[in-house]
């Protein structure tokens, strides 16, 4: 081992007193010269000559933390360099730099809590930066000219609802478009709110019924239905369109006016949730050109465009996140996402990687179930997060023990690798918290 | 970097000693200066002019904690505020009051365990106060006539079951009947415990059967049943109903002697658990009502009236809170969700996200399996949270990747809010149970 | 607030000197008699003629820990006591005794660190008692008599594998008996070690089977099996039965050995594996007994109580407890769970709670789906636990809400409650690993 | 209670004054007596005599970690061994052989701190150990024949893509092929990518397809498909064929140059990598060999080898572990795994007895659904996972009751038992990462 205690062999030889921040240390010469090149080790060599020696106390002076001194002693008379759990990693950082050691030295035991800080100050610091870049707008507001103060202002009230009373109850105006928008997207397609398209044929569907009787059997019903509509041979109601329309309208005239009032017309139009806003309203913009370019939709290639230009409509739930501008618990997941790109990918590969193979060996196992490899991994997928649908289920023995490994290798990997990203996002949000509880006009002074 | 450490080209000027709490400090005096506007500085610069210098021992004496102006003379040293890990937030933000810092200054590696101590005293310090609020009722216990003593000790009787022997039986006996009236609400449902309506009409119902072969093929069998009742043409067993009226009236009795001891009035009939009782009563004087005006139900209008009132029934459920009325678990549990509404809220707003999109997604992605978006919404939901029904599945190349995309969201999401929500929970259980611990007698100092 | 420090505006009184172990502690006298009724009150008020007073040097002197000793006074300087973190909990009992202060004194913000020791401690060191008690039976060995001297041995090599190689075989070899004797009950119901009755019919069975194109459409066939018999028209085939017959004689010789051999007869009767081992035994006996008595099994009478017998065979499982008997992990979660009862029966009325409002609501919502509210029950716990059969889902626009406010529940009371339980065995696995690992003769030290 | 305080009735005895490091510790010469047989008490009774008597200053002085003394002095004044929670074990280990104490004093509410840190240097330190294994064959490139500088060259240029860009262009290159292998293997099972076997009959299928009227009723239509080929009557599309043979020639390829400039033979084959090479290519030598004697397919007997063929198919999915080569997350895993045996075993063992138990309990009470408790491990397993497929289901009362234990006992095992495995992943990858982030040139001095 290296613990070398020689001090008991050999004869004692001249005690050292050190006299760090107030604190004093004393250790044989001997002890200091163990780890040469270091400055203490010099200082052991030097002796009275050292810079830091005080004649009339006859000790050396340091002005340095004490703390992390007794752990720097401690390395000089053991050689394996522990470092306490209650000091930051960061204030020992800048000691050792002092002490002529480096943070190698660190014994990996220790390593641990001391990178721990270490890791905390850059990542957290990142996120206190990325919450103040709202505040760089600020630094705009000392233009002068009379308009570009009225610019300002309708600026501020319409992006800062916490600025004024007004501006609160325009951006909860604005909120209630957003939510109506989406509540339309969603039920537009119920069959509630759905007519039947002029002219279409309904047509007579045998569905099933099942009913219990009081004695718990499950009993089937045959059902015959008559004017039924596919989905297809439906329209939603009209009102709901209008309504629709009438919130692209406001989405409309509320980009136009934001756009009018930006400090900075690119970075305004580059700004995520502005995209989204424009993309959201292209699918009605392209409706309003068909309709005025062949009203009766009459020609099929007309009604084929239509058909695309329902698909693009999905890009309207991204309004979404609109509602999310105002929420800083979603701007914290954002950040933690972008941070832990390499943990988010550890889950996705490992999961990958146990999707890939219990797919094929349920493949060559089970051929009658499993089709091909493809709808394997969709099982697998499904097995090993637990959630398990029963849509495609193993059948013969071999398929039930690849199945059990399969849950078992699932409940580890999602075991082992959620905890890794789940940690990032506790401190970032226990962190954003704390931050959000400091009174208000000294938190500009943390950017410091 | 902000690190400066200028000590070493700058001449070495004047060593100070400062006495904080009788550990001895010593550092040179142009390091004191560099933070202005401080305690320390403001002594640096008065020198022995200044009210802590002791003329005899050549020291400055501060009746401080010593640990912790080791990490404020670090702050000076360094220029930047790393705390102690071991030293409880509230005792820093003290001291740090004392040296005229403030707790911006502190950096944000060292951050979150300061402000773990601070947010841990206020809501643990909630806490004790709300466990100890039934004592307020206590004080009230001076009263001094003999019918309010009686009333008093007849309320300790019934809401107190630890003050005697007694009480605690007749809240057994209290409790026999709530479970009672539980259990005849759900097994007066079941069909071993319904009997046909008089004159309602059987017939045959055509269920299936499956039975595995010792080969392990399931087979189907079909089977005719003869004599089976609709749930609607069956109605509970006499017996359930008289049992649920003797409730009933115990519950009256009950709610009025309650009422009648009650100390206060109006807070007895706002109180949570009161308020249910009533509800849970409604249904029962309704029926006695109908009874009593249309005795043999022959109208229809009176049928559809027990319909109503059938399920206005479901209340009676709510009976199970007052089960949870002497049990500390459920307060906690109360108290957590009350503390932790943001967090919670942030659960819910993180899966409707995610179950929004996904369920866009998906309907536009197979139309055929999922008709709406709102059956979309119940998809999402249920693959996000794992549980996983199977009851809507997709089936396309397309709705595969997106199912994958979803559950792989669904585990991230569910990990990332659960354990911020947790937390709070585990937090108050320990320190709830740890107080539970203390000798009764000495509970109550507690509260100072 | 509580925290005065008047020391800047009270003039500056005389400073104590208080030396705590070697440790200086200088402050006011004024502050020490903050809190009245204390050692330190006490002893300021005494001055010099306290016993601790140290003429020579000036100072108080205290034989106690320093370290704990900053945090007293510092509870002199705030009155509010704050504990530091790297002491452990029960060292800080004993100094707040010797200083007349009390645990109730500390502030919720450090009492969980402070409690977490306290708490530790007793369960740590019950737990140490709990797997030391096997060593008990060793101090039985200095009985003297040659004959008991055999006997012991015998029973050393019988219950203690770790005494020789021998025993350790010895232990192998049973284990294998218990293996084997698990795996005819599990195989004996499977079908391909079953063969028909002599007499059973046959009989032609329709099933169904679904095979999959390769255009991924699943496709199905009608099947007809001919041959086929019903699970009760089959028995374990002869060779089974024979294997089942030689274990149960192996376990009644063991049985009847260890018995005779045992140093407390009535102790080893009631020892819970050894009630196991006559339990699995009695169907075996009984089985003998009614092949004698009705050697052809022709009358009725015999062939329904080889029915009960039948049902009686399953206590044979519980074999696997013996295979647990040299394994400690699983003492640990006895143990865990022996002490965890109050955690384990919050997990459970947690979700019985839900199960009963969910089940409830459910059934009023989706009378067609849940025919009975004790159905409900089913589904709101295979909801809430996240398993998700599948086998009832509502299917109502009520029903998806109600589902879906159910798994949310569902998913919180899990996360709640589980962990609370499991923080428990964690701490015990851990303790009794590293317990492990230390040295064998050493170990039974730690029961001091 | 062991804690004896005698110090208070017993007269004060001589103050003794110890120098550990520079801090001063004072106590009374029957402290220190009271744990014979240890450094202090013979230190104590030596007095003036002992080497370390310091005749100058009146005191002992010791050259040791003054922080563990101050507990050790504890131990001396009550009797229990508490260790401070900001040393590392490593550290007060040493400090307590130095004084005479051994670890199994440590009182077991301190012992977890303790050896924690002991455990995480064992494992940490092989952590490292076995991340820098590769660096090993660097110590090979001294070696000075050009030819042999040439053969290393290319191997580095093979083996370590961090070396130069051609050699991570190369490591591209060769993944492509790797995943283009694994795509092939996965995709040519997808009826898109494969071609009827020339001769092979169609078939009408009977299929059934479900839609959703827009009243959100479920239909079934019939569907009549014609021209359907079953899976074994179609082949892998003849360019898939082509490419995967491509792919075949680079890897034999590949493994012969590596082979060929591999440094050891041996140990080169031995690897687990490279056998998992060889192993994936022969399936495609047999069938150049089978295609070479039996060009035309035409023997029942190669047709038969052929399916064989395709069974042996599946080892090329091993593959995938081709891609981690260069994966640090993936040798943690595996490191863990390694590691972590014990805990993994602790989870398989506690889960299959709860599936034994629980299947043998459902086979007896369900024997309808349950055919044999094989069927009934598949069950239990899928339960207690919580993936719950639904393909088996209780049916009745008693059943449902099994399932209910089934669940929770499941939700617990699962809970109980993985964070066990977990943890140690966790502290391993956080680990790795820090260790990762170490400037590059400086990282191979850890190794010391
Ligand atoms: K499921
Ligand atoms: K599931």
């Amino acid at each position: 081992k290296k613990r070398s205690r020689e001090d008991s062999d050999k004869p004692p030889d001249k005690r050292v007193r050190i006299n760090v921040g107030g604190t004093l240390f004393e250790t044989w010469r001997s002890t200091l010269e163990r780890i040469p090149g270091t400055r203490l080790a010099l200082m052991a060599v030097l002796g009275e000559s050292d810079d830091t020696w005080d004649k009339e106390k006859k000790e050396f002076f340091f002005d340095r933390h004490p703390g992390v001194f007794s752990m720097v002693m401690q390395y000089y008379r053991t050689e394996e360099l522990h470092t306490d759990q209650n000091f930051c990693g960061n204030i020992i950082q800048g000691e050792l730099d002092f002490w002529g050691l480096t943070e190698l030295d660190i014994e990996p035991c220790c390593w641990g809590q001391y990178s721990k800080f270490k890791d905390h100050r850059e990542t957290l610091a990142a996120l206190d930066e990325n919450f103040t870049q709202q505040t760089e707008m600020e630094a705009w507001t000392e233009k002068t000219t009379n308009y570009e103060r009225f610019k300002h202002r309708v600026w501020q009230f319409i992006e800062e609802p916490s600025t004024s009373r007004a501006a609160k109850l325009y951006a909860v105006f604005s909120m209630f478009f957003v939510v109506l928008s989406i509540a339309i997207f969603c039920l537009e397609t119920y069959h509630w709110f759905r007519v039947p398209i002029p002219g279409a044929k309904s047509h007579n569907a045998t569905g099933y019924d099942t009913y219990f009787a009081p004695t718990g059997d499950q009993c089937i019903k045959t059902k015959h239905k008559t004017g039924q509509y596919e989905f297809s041979a439906t329209e939603p109601h009209p009102a709901m369109t209008y309504l629709d329309y009438v919130c692209a309208a406001y989405f409309t005239i509320e980009y136009l006016t934001r756009f009018f009032f930006a400090p900075g017309k690119w970075k305004f139009i580059k700004g995520p949730l502005n995209v989204i806003d424009l993309l959201c309203l292209i699918p009605h913009l392209i409706a309003i050109i068909m309709v005025t370019v062949d009203p009766y939709g009459s020609s099929k290639d007309t009604s084929n465009l239509f058909r695309a230009f329902l698909a693009l409509r999905t890009v309207r739930i991204l309004r979404i996140f609109k509602l999310m501008k105002h929420y800083s618990a979603f701007k914290i997941l954002v950040y933690t996402i972008k941070v832990s790109t390499k943990e988010l990918l550890l889950l996705v590969i490992f999961l990958f990687t146990g999707v890939l193979i219990f797919a094929s060996i349920i493949f060559y196992t089970e051929n009658d179930t499993f089709d091909s490899i493809p709808v394997g991994f969709w099982w697998a997928l499904v097995t090993m997060t637990t959630v398990g649908y029963g849509d495609k289920v193993p059948r013969t023995e071999g398929g039930y023990i690849i199945g059990c490994v399969c849950v078992l290798c699932g409940v580890l990997t999602v075991a082992f690798t959620v905890p890794i990203v789940v940690n990032n996002f506790t401190l970032y949000y226990s962190h954003a918290q704390s931050r959000i509880k400091l009174p208000v006009h000294k938190r500009k002074e943390l950017k410091r």
